[in-house]
């Protein structure tokens, strides 16, 4: 969707000096991502992904890139952020914070199969568990402090009706996040934005295997039970009705429980938890609607597809349990 | 449910004095309604129901009483007050307000027909024109600011799903209260309790007919579109799911339309307004249950049945119009 920053070759080419990665064969910007540019960048010694943060700032870049090196470390397939000569994980360029990763292998499946939706749930699981004991901590930036603050900033352009669903529904979840069985929910790093554009597939012998999980510029502490929500949310959802595609659903949610269950409490609290991971991208959505800021080539996601996941997820949570 | 104050003949005798209504022949204490005592009156003129107000002060009663005479001579079958010598609707009995009014022929359909849904909608919308012009105003005292009031009165008691369901329910109310959709609606005195017990059917030659509406003490002037709410939320539920009986709810909407067509926006808020009256029946009964006051016989409502019909309502409401 966006190219922010343009890059001058030349310019790169001094700055990529600062890691021992060799020269530059061919570089290109990567139209996607809204957070971010990206380019693709080719070198003596392989494939890397250069970042050039638009939004983050220094302060909040260390938790993303240590994490992602923590995680390819214990072998999640992850982008692995490269040191520099000073030992840094990422420098300044243009001045905008920047980093250099490496690139992984395959596509994504825009389009997923139950098979994907299980390698989805299962690598989400080890993704957890491998990240419990990383030593730094970052709250998800986009939780509940955000929606309270951004709330109130969509309300002047939205309809009645979206008015009272995200008034009633920042009320819900207020309720939700201060009980004590919310306070009770495992948690730790998580992705927070494990979309199908977020993981990439190889095919070898017809087959499709996971290659990896990236842009983990969302990544955030949170409760594990909503970055499950979050990627259901997203990998097991009918694109036109909004519903959850019982197949796929069941298929992330076994995988994963296979790696690690949900405590009975996840169990009971798994629709309040979709809810919060629909209002979230419902919000931020609506937010890049109505407040975009500049970029060269920012296409909005339209917020009328997360509005509808929501009230399915709302509708569904309405109902007794089977 | 309740006759909560004693009454001795002797005492009844010498206060039917100040009416002129025969001598008394038989008097007994009605078990039903849970906000007054209620007794049948055999008198040498007639029946009447006397009602001593167990909760309403005698601020509050001369709208229910000139709302009953306005309706009764216009033809609306409501129970018509009686005066005292001394021109008064009510008096004072045993340190209460207290009221004769002539008693409707008829009994319950506490397990309504398609017709008798069909019968409610066209006698409530009579009564909402024939009430346009009474010169009286008294706002419907269970409406939002006595949510807002007590709403966090039953929090302590309920559970963590009912406290996000409450307090995101009275958020959204608060926000489609705030609308100029809803300021726009149609109004006026409505009855705001038409539930299955309070119309009386008669029934000749094998075919009921409406004898008429009663227990006015919960009216007050509000959003006619409410009282259709309140009234097809009991008429037309099924009580095992919560669900709406379709053939009721289109038969009581339909021969309502016939008297008084709903507006565009009444059609538009209608699943809104459908949520309301199911909300604020919840609130009270959850207030009842949790809070009771002293009563001789009082069996408070289970709350859990407005609560499924809140949360029917509410998934009704998420999804797209036919």
């Amino acid at each position: 969707m966006a190219v922010f920053t343009a890059l001058s070759e030349a310019r790169l080419a001094a700055w990529v000096q600062h890691y021992a990665i060799g020269k530059i064969i061919d570089f290109h910007g990567i139209a996607s991502g809204i957070e971010n540019s990206n380019f693709f960048l080719t070198t003596t010694t392989g494939e890397y992904v250069l970042t050039i943060f638009e939004k983050l700032t220094a302060h909040e870049l260390p938790f993303y890139l240590e994490l992602m090196r923590h995680l390819a470390a214990h072998h999640v397939p992850v982008p692995d952020p490269m040191r520099r000569a000073d030992g840094a994980l990422f420098g300044m360029l243009m001045n905008k914070p920047a980093a250099i990763v490496t690139r992984l292998a395959g596509s994504p499946r825009l389009a997923p199969q139950v098979a994907h939706c299980a390698e989805v749930g299962r690598m989400l699981a080890r993704m957890h568990i491998a990240g419990k004991d990383i030593p730094m901590y970052q709250p998800n930036l986009r939780g509940l402090p955000w929606w309270q603050d951004n709330v109130p900033a969509v309300l002047p352009y939205v309809t009645d009706s979206q008015h009272r669903l995200l008034t009633s529904e920042l009320a819900y979840h207020q309720s939700f996040f201060a009980s004590l069985d919310y306070a009770g929910l495992p948690g730790g790093p998580c992705h927070c934005d494990l979309f199908r554009d977020n993981v990439l597939f190889t095919s070898c012998d017809g087959r499709d295997a996971l290659g990896g999980f990236f842009d983990f510029y969302f990544a955030g502490c949170d409760k594990w039970l909503f970055d499950v929500a979050v990627t259901v949310n997203d990998w097991c959802v009918d694109l036109n009705t909004g519903r959850l595609n019982q197949a796929q659903t069941q298929a992330l949610l076994c995988a994963y429980h296979a790696v690690r269950p949900f405590t009975s409490s996840e169990t009971e609290h798994w629709r309040n938890m979709l809810r919060a991971g629909a209002f979230r991208f419902w919000l931020s959505r609506l937010y890049d609607f109505y407040l975009p800021r500049d970029a060269h080539l920012l296409k909005p996601h339209n917020p009328a597809h997360f509005e509808q996941v929501l009230r399915e997820r709302i509708s569904a949570d309405m109902l007794p349990w089977l």
